[in-house]
């Protein structure tokens, strides 16, 4: 099934926020072209997947979604924001299969564009006019940013575990997604239970979806994932998958090879086949599937409607899907 | 003088600032020791003149300052979350004879510092509780994106204007002076001639600010500048007195050929000299002169007081100051 087809009950929420990213380009067009050109690169083509979750989430609660759409915006300006910078931080020439900002306008520039892009995101955010989802919004900017930098901190590093690496997906991934469906329930003045459950809901596919994502980049093929297979661990970057493998072989395993720099290139090739014939893949997608249960759980707490049941089908969708 | 005796009115004010800036440092301590060295390093040693301009403005319409502190932070936090994606992006290794984080840690994590601190300085923005500083800080840092953005575009560029010039000085440091006193009127409760005087203030002493900046790394010693005298012509920044100089020989002159890379470090030296021989430093305390005097007949619309007197002086201390 195709995620499009899933978010029809907010097919028209969705055209507003693209009209929105789309004036936001426009505007430096004559005044600012190489701006322009920036912005055109990176707000285009993206899944729209937080201000899909904002509009679900809220309309699960109530229809009314006027302050609900800066929200939105805001919500796939910060997500754009962070890809920005940690491409420019991994300095990665391709992200699903298109050429990076600093690839295509050096680092630098990168770094500056990723912070206008926060800066126009939590314009968005005060624009709601609502302090409660400003502080959210604020809180989560710094909960992703602590959750890059310990990202940074376990590269290449020996010192592994699973809660260091659920500490930090829920750092840089489900936060987002958490404040995501969290803002559209209080923007659509959702009752504090309404608001926990949509939160709860939002924090666990968060984990649920970065989890798969860190598969997938075992799984994928160089065409599907845009990049190199394996990817997160060239980088350093410990994902479950490797991490699982660790800890069934501590005494000796190709991943800590990789990381004591013995022969690398044999190492990554050597981890990718343990990874994917060993049965890492699938006990990885048992947590995965943990937490989507756990998402799932949260949405029977909700009455039954078509944005309900788009939030199930994307639950699903993001579990089973291949890219 | 010093410019710690003209803080005098607003010292136990300012100390509120340092302790909330250690608290920050600290609570990351045994948590993420390496984030609490950074935070460390960086929150420091700085002048807090962002925080003085908001206790002082807000000072000068009410003795009220619970809902500034909050504010004053902010704005000393985003101030250093741009010093430091600056220092990232030029590469720097010292500012103020200080290493900087980049130096310490590596570009990659002072990237993500200064998003940690982008979002810091946002939360305490967001605590005030008033949307309108809120809307005025996420507006204000983007501001100061793109004021970074179009300097990153002008540098080593033969095509420079003094439009040009001071439309990029007014993005990327008046702009944050004009928060800083603006902030503190609104958190005061100003009437609306009240916080426009002191938002014009702010802003006309930030284009002075910047100017006696742009100066002092011409005619500073590198002990006094904490680095070579001359940076921002070496990052193929063309400041005011340069750019002075440009316009007096349009035909030739040693800037442009250092633009052309024409023996690099011969011409620097040349323009040095030249700039300091030439009265491009006394033409250029002209301009400082004329928005430091516009800055000051604002205060002329502001009963005396203590915190009014406080302003003038730190208006004349910048423009008079050797480092």
């Amino acid at each position: 099934m195709d995620y499009k087809l899933i978010y029809t009950p907010v097919a028209r929420d969705l055209a507003d926020v693209e009209a929105n990213l789309s004036d936001l380009t426009e505007q430096w067009r004559s005044d600012f072209p190489e701006l322009h050109a920036m912005l055109h690169h990176v707000l285009r083509g993206g899944k729209i997947l937080r201000p899909a979750l904002t509009f679900l989430a809220g309309r699960c609660i109530d229809g009314v979604t006027s302050r609900m759409l800066n929200m939105a915006t805001a919500n796939e300006l910060l997500h754009i924001a962070t890809l920005v910078h940690d491409d420019a931080i991994d300095k990665a020439d391709f992200r699903r299969g298109r050429e990076t900002a600093n690839k295509l306008w050096g680092v630098e520039k990168a770094i500056l564009l990723g912070d206008f892009l926060f800066a126009r995101a939590s314009e968005f955010a005060a624009t709601t006019h609502e302090l409660r989802v400003v502080k959210l919004f604020s809180s989560t900017l710094r909960i992703i940013s602590v959750g890059e930098l310990k990202q940074a901190r376990a590269a290449f590093s020996l010192e592994q575990s699973l809660q260091g690496y659920m500490d930090r997906i829920a750092c840089k991934t489900a936060a987002l997604l958490k404040m995501s469906c969290e803002s559209g329930a209080i923007l659509a003045g959702g009752t504090e239970e309404q608001i926990q459950v949509l939160s709860d809901f939002g924090f666990n596919l968060g984990l649920a979806f970065q989890i798969v994502d860190d598969i997938l980049d075992f799984t994928g093929t160089e065409v599907e994932l845009g990049k190199p297979v394996g990817s997160d661990l060239r980088q350093g970057t410990i994902t479950l998958p490797p991490l699982l493998l660790m800890e069934r072989y501590p005494a000796a395993n190709p991943i800590s090879d990789f990381i004591r720099g013995v022969a690398r290139n044999n190492k990554i090739a050597e981890a990718i086949d343990m990874i994917k014939s060993g049965g890492f893949i699938e006990e990885s997608y048992r947590h995965a599937l943990k937490y989507s249960t756990q998402a799932q759980e949260m949405l029977n707490r909700l009455p039954e409607s078509p944005y309900r049941g788009a939030l199930r089908a994307l639950t699903d969708y993001l579990i089973e899907r291949r890219v």
